[in-house]
C-alpha cells in the first residue's frame, strides 16, 4: 500500500517521539512491502516562531493532500501563563481538528498485564480494564462563542451542541460497542446543562438503532469517581469535548503513564494519529520521553487502513519492550538510562 | 452559645444521614451546655412532591432566618433521564446556592490513617495526603444563561466568570493556604478558555496580597491525572465550578469511599454545611448508607462558628469509629451488617 503521511511533530517532546513512530512504520514498510512516505510541517509554538501563525496555510494544505497525519505535541510554557497572548500554539490545533473535521478523538485505555504494579491504582482494580473513550472533538465550549469585557473583567465560553453533532459520533461509538463488550456510557451532566440534555436526548434516540448494545448514563463527577474506583465496569465511554478531555487524562492512570496512550482523531474525510500526552517542557531534548503512546498511535494508524497485520505486530513489539523493561524512566524500574530513541530502535529491530 | 439550624435533609439517603449528624449535635449541646435548635424544611425532589417546587418559598425563608443550613442530598432517577422534565430537584440545590450567596464550597479530602487500605489507590500514594478544595459555587457554566432551538435541536450553556467572582473566593483560598501548607493551585483550562484566562489573571494578581503563600497552575486535565499520581503535591486547590465539582468527586476516592466527605459552603452573609455525596436511591431505606460525611458536615458546622474544641470531639468520635469498624458496608471490612443508625449511636454515645 502506499501512504502519504504528514509529520507534524511540533512543540518540546513532540519531534523525539514522533521520530520513533516513523522508525517503526519504515520498519513495517520494508517488511510488508508497503511504501509510506513522510512529509513534515509545522504546528504549534515552532510554527509561531518561525511565521507567527500556529497552523501555517502550507501545514493545511499538507494535510489535505495526506492519506493521514501523524501528530506530535503542542504547547509552550511561555504561553500558558500570559493570558493575553493573541496567538497561543493550541490553536494551531484546535484549528486543525475544526478544518479537517476530525470529529471524533478515539482513545484506549488499557492496562498493560506488564505493568500492573506501575499504575498508582491496586492491581485488583485496573487488572482487565479495556476501555475505548470517545470524546466529541470539534465542538462543545473549545470552539463556542469567547467573550472578554472591554474592560477586561467578564469573561466567557459557550458551550454548544447540535444533534448533528452529537449523532455522528455517536454512531461511530456504537459501532465500536457492537465489535467489543456492548455496552456505551454516555458521560454528561445533565442534571444541570442543556447541553446535556441535549446529548442525552440524542443519544437515547440513536440507541435504538443499536439494540444489541446496552447505553447507560453517568454523571461527569460520578464518571470521575467510577473511573478509579472500578475502571472495569466500562466498555465504551461517549462524552463531549471537555469531560473527555478532563476524563481519559484522568484514565492515562490505569495503564501506569500517560506516556502509553495513543489517539486517533477521525472525520469523515481525514485522520490524525497522536500520543494524549503534551509537550512536556521539563523533558525537551533529554531523550528520556516515552515514545510508546506515538509508536501505538502509528499502530492505530495502520488499523485505520485496516493494515491489522502490520498493527499488530507494532502492539508485539510494543509489549516486548515493555516486558523486557526496554523502557523509559517514567515506567522503567529496573534501568533508569534507557532512552527514547532505544526504545526506538529496539522496537524497530523487533520488528 | 444558641444556634438556629435549619435541616434541609432532602431526598433519597439524606434524611438518614442527616439524622445521624444531629444526634451528634444533640450530643455536642448536652456535653458543652449548648443551645441548639433544629427546624426542618422541604428540599429537592420531596419538594417537588409535596408542592412542585424544589425550593419551596417557606424553605428559602428559614434558611434565611437561620444561623446556619444542614444539608443532606438531592436529586431523584425518575428526573435523570428526562431531559425534558421542566423542574428538577437540582434546581432547588442551584437556587439555594444562588440565593444566600454560598460562593465558595470547601471540600477537604484525608486519607485517614485507618482506612488507608480501603482506597482503590496504594498506601504510598494517598498516605499523608490533606487536600482542601475551593469550588466557586454560584458562577460558571452552572448559571449562565441556557438555550434550547425552538425544533429542540441545537442546545447551549454559557460560562461566564466577573473579575469580582473570583476575587471574593480566591482570597478564602489563600487565607485558608495561610494556615495550611501555604500553597495555592488554580485548576483551569487557560490554553482553551477564556473565562479561564480570566480565572489565571485574576488570581496571579490576588495572589500578590499573600508574598507568604506559593501560587501554582494546573491545567484541568492535568490535574485530574496529577489528583491520582501524586495527591500529596496539593495544598488548597482552587477552581471554577464545573471543574471543581468533578475534581473533588474524583478526589473523594483517595478517603476510600465518598460517603466520608464533608463540605462547607460558605458565602458572606449565611453558611450551609452538607456530605458530597448524592442522594444514592438504590441504598434509600435501608439504613446502609455512611453518615460519616454527615457527621463531618456538622463538625465543620461547629468549626465554622469557632467551636473548635466541639468540632475536635466529633472528629475523634469518626476516627474512633472508623478503628473499631463500627462503620457502614461501603467501607467496613469485619462486620457487613453495621446500619447507619448504628453508627450513629455510637458516635452519639462516645460524644
Ligand atoms: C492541548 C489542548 C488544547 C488539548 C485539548 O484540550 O484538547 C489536549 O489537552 C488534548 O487533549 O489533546
Ligand atoms: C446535584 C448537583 C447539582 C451538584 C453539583 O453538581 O453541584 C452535586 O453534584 C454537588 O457537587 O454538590
Amino acid at each position: 500500500m502506499e501512504l502519504n503521511i504528514a509529520v507534524l511533530s511540533g512543540d518540546g517532546i513532540g519531534p523525539e517521539v514522533t521520530n520513533q513512530a516513523i522508525k517503526a512504520l519504515n520498519a513495517i514498510a520494508l517488511e510488508f512491502n508497503h511504501n509510506f512516505k513522510f512529509k513534515t510541517a509545522d504546528v504549534g509554538a515552532v510554527a509561531i516562531d518561525n511565521c507567527n501563525d500556529p497552523l501555517p496555510k502550507d501545514t493545511l494544505s499538507l494535510c489535505k493532500t495526506s492519506d493521514a497525519i501523524l501528530f506530535g505535541a503542542i504547547g509552550h510554557p511561555k504561553y500558558d501563563n500570559n493570558p493575553s497572548a493573541k496567538v497561543r500554539p493550541e490553536q494551531g490545533l484546535l484549528k486543525l481538528r475544526k478544518e479537517l473535521g476530525l470529529y471524533a478523538n478515539i482513545r484506549p485505555v488499557k492496562a498493560y498485564q506488564t505493568l500492573l504494579d506501575k499504575s498508582p491504582l491496586k492491581k485488583h482494580i485496573i487488572e482487565g480494564t479495556d476501555i475505548s473513550i470517545y470524546r466529541e472533538l470539534t465542538g462543545g465550549i473549545y470552539f463556542g462563542e469567547k467573550y472578554l469585557s472591554e474592560d477586561e473583567n467578564v469573561a466567557s465560553d459557550l458551550c454548544m451542541y447540535s444533534r448533528e453533532e452529537i449523532e455522528r459520533i455517536t454512531h461511530l461509538a456504537f459501532k465500536a460497542a457492537q465489535n467489543r463488550r456492548r455496552k456505551v456510557t454516555l458521560v454528561d451532566k445533565a442534571n444541570v446543562l442543556e447541553s446535556s440534555r441535549l446529548w442525552r436526548k440524542v443519544v437515547t434516540e440513536v440507541a435504538k438503532d443499536y439494540k444489541d448494545v446496552e447505553l447507560d448514563f453517568l454523571f461527569v463527577d460520578n464518571a470521575a469517581m467510577q473511573m478509579i474506583l472500578n475502571p472495569k465496569q466500562f466498555d465504551v465511554v461517549l462524552t463531549e469535548n471537555m469531560f473527555g478531555d478532563i476524563i481519559s487524562d484522568e484514565a492515562s492512570v490505569i495503564g501506569g503513564s500517560i506516556g502509553l496512550l495513543a489517539s486517533a482523531s477521525v472525520g469523515d474525510k481525514y485522520a490524525m494519529f497522536e500520543p494524549i500526552h503534551g509537550s512536556f517542557p521539563q523533558a525537551t531534548g533529554k531523550d528520556i520521553a516515552n515514545p510508546i503512546a506515538s509508536i501505538l498511535s502509528a499502530a492505530m494508524l495502520l488499523e485505520h487502513f485496516e493494515l491489522f497485520n502490520e498493527a499488530k505486530l507494532i502492539r508485539m513489539a510494543v509489549e516486548k519492550s515493555l516486558k523486557l523493561d526496554i523502557t523509559t524512566p517514567d515506567i522503567n524500574t529496573k534501568y533508569d538510562n534507557i532512552t527514547t530513541s532505544r526504545v526506538g530502535e529496539f522496537i524497530e529491530d523487533f520488528i
